[in-house]
């Protein structure tokens, strides 16, 4: 037992300079398996570097849980030992909800922020407040004496472009100043947001999801750039809902640096992010459930259960600050927040079905188009000129917009326009019945619910908007802007749930003496709520696109405040769910992370194959012998020459050529750091130094050089699997435990290597995909 | 590659006369990695037996799940070959959405009977309607004359049994009659209810709940028996709520049975388990969502994902169909439903906090106390009575409940009495303030919010109650009847909260120049609610008992409807969990577990010590050795009396005695099975017969018997880990993947075995409890 040695990596401040280390006095011939090496292992003093992650590779789950779990026993055992050090170790224990709650805090105000800004930049696109430049469109009009309710938006202190610049608000000149006034602020928009997202943050661009599902390390440069470039962007959004999970997440990655429990260990991290991920999704929807919900179904690839309460105080704490600066007027956490006031009825489970099948054929629609579309632009050299790609798709979208008034406005007021409800006080077109024609107060209620002339142009645009909206959101996600996809896929459903709920209403209204309609509605009376066909085809949209579940239930519910409605909204996202995935079972996100290369191995996909764990191991075959170190029998020449002339994150350490034992894994970062460190520090290290992991050093002759240990750095316990696992297993244990790599023997002995990429390129061969295709980063 | 061999074991209808198998023709020596040997192996019959398991014991999740995919890949393979074959791949995929579905609607029927059936027998304590004996108290006065709300509760067809009897209904007299009926209905219940248990199920006792997480095996028997009798015997129910789980589980596991995908497979089942609990939390609590995160976080041991899309729609489903019955008569899901029209201030959060550590404290108390009474109950000669045992409490509890009306009534109105807001039409003790007595209308708007007499009354009373219920939870919890414990520990949390409330409420009427009650509240203003002190009381003390937590506050917040309240709630709920964390990390379901001494891994506890998987495994020091086999050099006797000489569940299989290397592993059950069956059915199986477990037989001298070959009982894939494995990991892989057992190998040999109850023990010893004191079933 080397108790009294003295370890050859001690920290050393001062530069490239080696110290001479008196070596390893007292070293007895200790054998039997007491628990204290390993307990001594533990205690030398890390290399540094060692246990550190390159910027985009994934974690090692099983590694970083067990550092962690050793700093948090360090803490304890220090705890008793000064008042300090007890201070020190409630601040530990408290950094976590520390942390969530500033995530909470900080998402929640930016959240507010962003809505107001975007509110206000939006209008600016219109006209501008004379009164006070910083007053959107509505805050303009507050104080203004308009009193009629359907006259609210139209006020003297708010003035159009056409009216300020030419001084008239009517005819063809101002609509044309007005067009060319709504282009040009789109257009200045996109250059600044492209050139900023270029400049500052080049991850900032996508929605973030991808990003945040896949749990891979980023550097703290790439992600607080990207919350700083977020903001100033996302007026361009083409959601903010996407992006704003993003910038949550940013807030938690930001926090986690104030804490050393969650800085130095990514695992760590992960469950900020988890958290934080949770406050993005109750900032963006308000729905705090919903929130948590999400993050455990698409974020949270590897704890489910344990930050789920930490999850959900950041999402109720981001909600409480958004409801508390009230960014809507409304003090709700979202702008479409509906009430309806009549039931569903059964017969309307059919439309809603329709409106799941709609929605999983445009979410697979969407998915293999906008794939299609983001390969081609990887590919070719079209995809060079970024900022050029921007301005054009702002350009078209300002000019296809502008004549529509349902693509002009903003995307989150149309929906907002669309899941309302007609009352009679809406002034929309959407609600020109002739009921209100006739200046009737009786609506809903009352007795004419059938459509007038507005109404039917109102389809007609919407339809055209509708086509619009489809077109430009294949080509627009995966922009080097911040976009979300949520908003955008909901506007689609919702125009189309809208239409279709019209037309639902219209054939009641019609055909009253039909059996279905005969059995539930009266006369005259309104039975169908347009709005809720809004929702509902929202919702299956949004679910064809990402895949979602009960996440998305939970959040469309808590749009709409009311258990009644989610039958069909269950109904309409299962439809829509099966439809898409008749079609291919990747989401949207999975899709993107597919192309991005990044090695994720999806934790709601089967492996459904009967492979065995030695066909996918490598060496098969006609390849090349494994890699592998031997314990006590290799010189320093022959190490660095076998990891020169590999490529592998890892190797494994065995006994000997002959009994192919396993003995430990060893990756190559650290035996390139220790190596390294070696040479600077200790004397005597020359290529033809015998590097050993054994706990003693091998017995040499006199005159050879003085041996290296590399014991330290050593995976006394990598996982293994027989040869004749089933590969479903294998994934299984991928997944579950969150592994790189797992080593496969046959009765003992070392037979091959599993890592997480030879996992995945074996999943697309046996999909009948080229495994070549694949690319990783 | 035994492409063409005649599997030894062909199933046999015929009892137990052998019939003789042509051997094994045409088997070359194929050697080389190929798939096809494995593939095979799967395609051999199973030895019928092989594979399943006795009652009571612990599920081998990764074998299941290997079962399971198999099985669909079969009905995969066979679903092209007639429209028969497609039929039954269409229901086989079909049937998880069914069993769900019958389940949800099984539960939430069954519910809306237990809830109708309870109402009047806890009624017909009291008295009984002349004009419909059917009907409860309510009911029977719906038709009655009496139109003043205050006197709803009287009519001339409901008679007290004194006024029945005595014929009068005021007077000593008839107070002792009444009494005296109230015991002796009492006493008959219980008598009924414990006979009934006795009789018909005797696993039907205790909430359910712990037996629900446990995920141990039931028989078929057990659980429907369970069911028919839970229904008997809800009336004598602490709390119906508890039971209401266990009762949706049997018609989960009943409901399985019908379909072969998932009888056939424990895995499976408790996939309909874990949805059939969301259901039963969702109708006993009117909360899918809450029920949906109640299955996530105390029911689904393993696979928290998968389930979850399943179980919200079972938990919806149950909600529905409860709604439509409408038990309660107010078209909501549960009696206490609550609105309330006043904000929470800041301040007040102090009294909330108060209420949590309450909460915590009552709850570490509870376990300690009830877990110390349970303990001598099982151990001493007093458990042998429990009819009696039942009888007593019952009977203690009826003398004692009577003569307080808030111990008298239904414990569940008592809440729905205590959670209420106090508004002009309440008529209740509790709500006499000065401002009802003056006739005043206008309370709570109004002015005069000092107690009356009644208040100060109710309060004695109350705390009587408290006193009461604190005492009687703890000895009727774990009686041999069916009963919850949520609806208790609610009961003492909203006495204890209203009690707070009102305290509070008469502080700030009396002193509201003081400086926090200026700030918030006017005087005269009802500026405090008690009834949502008694709401936080609540949650805290059923926090506190059973360590939940979102789904515990997602709960509270579906019974108030209101995003308002979750932080009250919340903070509450945190504070009694760390409070009741500080006595000892135990909810009282993962402390009746540890009672009744099932081997259960809590996935929510950490594993904090620095052990290695060396220290834990067997044999450890002075142990015999491991008992092994070897693959192919020992007889049928060796093989024998290696199972009579050693009691554990299964061996680990060796290369030799010399090399140690492992080959697998096999289960005791298993080899005895085929062991049975080859004598059975292949002749000249003799004792000196060799057993092998490789591919071939080995080769071996002509006089020889002919050999037994075991090697489709072999699990080819047994998980290993090394020596020095850090504990924490191992514990790790345990939960997360399910495991019974996992063998511990050094360099490649084998050196011992860990199971779960090895490492349940390692953890009481490390705990410094007596790891002998853990006694298993």
């Amino acid at each position: 037992n080397d108790a009294d040695s003295v370890d050859p990596y001690l920290p050393y401040d001062g530069g490239g300079d080696a110290i001479p280390l008196q070596e390893l006095s007292g070293r007895g011939g200790g054998a039997g398996a007491s628990s204290s090496t390993h307990l001594l292992d533990l205690l030398e003093e890390p290399i540094p570097g060692v246990g550190t992650y390159d910027d985009f590779h994934t974690i090692d789950w099983v590694r970083e849980k067990c550092k962690d779990r050793e700093r948090h026993r360090k803490i304890n055992s220090k705890k008793k030992e000064s008042a300090w050090e007890f201070t020190k170790s409630l601040y530990d224990a408290w950094s976590g909800w520390l942390v969530v709650t500033l995530t909470g805090l900080a998402s929640g105000a930016l959240a507010g922020v962003i809505d107001i800004a975007a509110d206000w930049l939006n209008d600016l696109k219109e006209g501008v407040c004379l009164s006070a430049m910083w007053f959107n469109h509505e805050q303009c009009c507050w104080d203004s004496n308009e009193t009629t309710f359907a006259e609210r938006d139209k006020c003297p202190q708010w003035k159009t472009w056409a009216e300020l610049i030419l001084g008239q608000a009517e005819g063809p000149g101002s609509y044309i100043m007005n067009y060319f006034m709504f282009t040009f602020w789109a257009l200045s928009f996109a250059f600044l947001a492209v050139s900023l997202v270029k400049v500052f943050a080049p991850y900032a661009c996508g929605s973030g999801i991808p990003e945040v599902i896949l749990n891979i390390t980023y550097t703290e440069k790439t992600l607080s750039q990207t919350a700083l470039s977020l903001i100033l962007t996302l007026f361009l959004c083409l959601g903010k809902e996407g992006p704003l999970v993003h910038v949550a997440c940013c807030c938690g990655n930001i926090f986690s640096y104030l804490f050393p429990k969650y800085s130095k260990n990514e695992a760590k991290k992960r469950e900020v992010l988890s958290a934080a991920s949770a406050a993005g999704v109750s900032v963006a929807f308000g729905a705090p459930i919903g929130g948590v919900l999400f993050s455990l179904e698409e974020v949270s690839y590897y704890f489910p259960l344990k930050t789920l309460w930490r999850s959900f105080f950041a999402a109720l704490v981001a909600a409480f600050v958004l409801r508390s600066i009230n960014p809507f007027g409304n003090s709700r956490l979202v702008l479409f927040y509906v009430e309806y006031h009549t039931p569903w009825y059964l017969f309307e489970l059919f439309p809603f079905i329709l409106l799941g099948v709609f929605g999983g054929l445009w979410g697979a629609f969407f998915i293999r188009a906008n794939i299609a579309w983001c390969r081609r632009r990887k590919s070719t050299r079209f995809g060079k000129y970024p900022v050029l790609e921007v301005i054009t798709v702002a350009a078209i979208t300002a000019i296809v917009a502008f004549p529509n008034p349902y693509t002009r406005q903003n995307t989150s007021e149309l929906i907002k326009e669309l899941f309302t409800d007609c009352g009679p006080l809406e002034s929309s077109q959407l609600c020109q019945y002739r009921s209100q024609m006739n200046g009737s107060q009786a609506y809903p209620a009352g007795s004419d619910a059938a459509a007038a002339p507005g109404v039917y142009s109102a389809m007609w645009q919407l339809s055209l908007a509708l086509v619009f909206k489809i077109i430009m959101t294949i080509f627009t996600f995966g922009l080097k802007v911040p976009s979300g996809l949520f908003i955008p896929s909901m506007a689609i459903g919702a125009i189309a749930g809208r239409i279709v709920g019209i037309a639902v209403e219209q054939l009641a209204y019609y055909h009253h003496d039909w059996f279905l309609f005969r059995e539930w509605c009266e006369v005259g009376a309104d039975c169908i709520t347009p709005g809720l066909y809004a929702m509902v085809g929202a919702a299956a949209c949004l679910g064809g696109v990402t895949r979602m579940t009960v996440s998305l239930v939970v959040i469309v519910f808590e749009l709409t405040g009311g258990l009644e409605y989610i039958v069909p909204l269950m109904a309409a996202v299962m439809t829509s769910k099966w439809v898409g995935d008749a079609f291919g079972r990747e989401g949207i996100y999975e899709a993107h992370i597919r192309l991005n290369g990044y090695p994720f191995l999806d934790a709601k996909e089967e492996f459904t194959h009967t492979t065995l764990a030695r066909e996918v191991m490598r060496p098969r075959g006609n390849d090349p012998p494994l890699a592998v170190l031997t314990q006590d029998d290799m010189t320093l020449a022959e190490l660095q020459s076998i990891i020169s002339q590999t490529s592998c994150n890892g190797f494994p350490v065995i006994v000997s050529k002959e009994s192919q034992r396993l003995v430990g894994f060893a990756l190559r970062r650290d035996i390139t750091i220790a190596i390294e460190n070696a040479r600077r520090k200790q004397e005597g290290i020359m290529l033809n130094s015998r590097v050993y992991f054994t706990q003693h050093a091998p017995t040499l002759p006199a005159d050879s050089p003085r041996p290296l240990k590399l014991r330290s750095i050593l995976d006394m316990s990598p996982f293994t699997v027989t040869d004749h696992t089933p590969m479903e297993i294998v994934v299984d244990i991928f997944r579950k435990l969150g592994l790189r790599q797992c080593l496969v023997t046959h009765n003992g002995r070392l037979l091959g290597i599993i890592t997480k990429k030879d996992i995945l390129r074996h999943m697309a061969q046996m999909a009948n995909q080229d495994p070549e295709s694949i690319m990783f980063n």
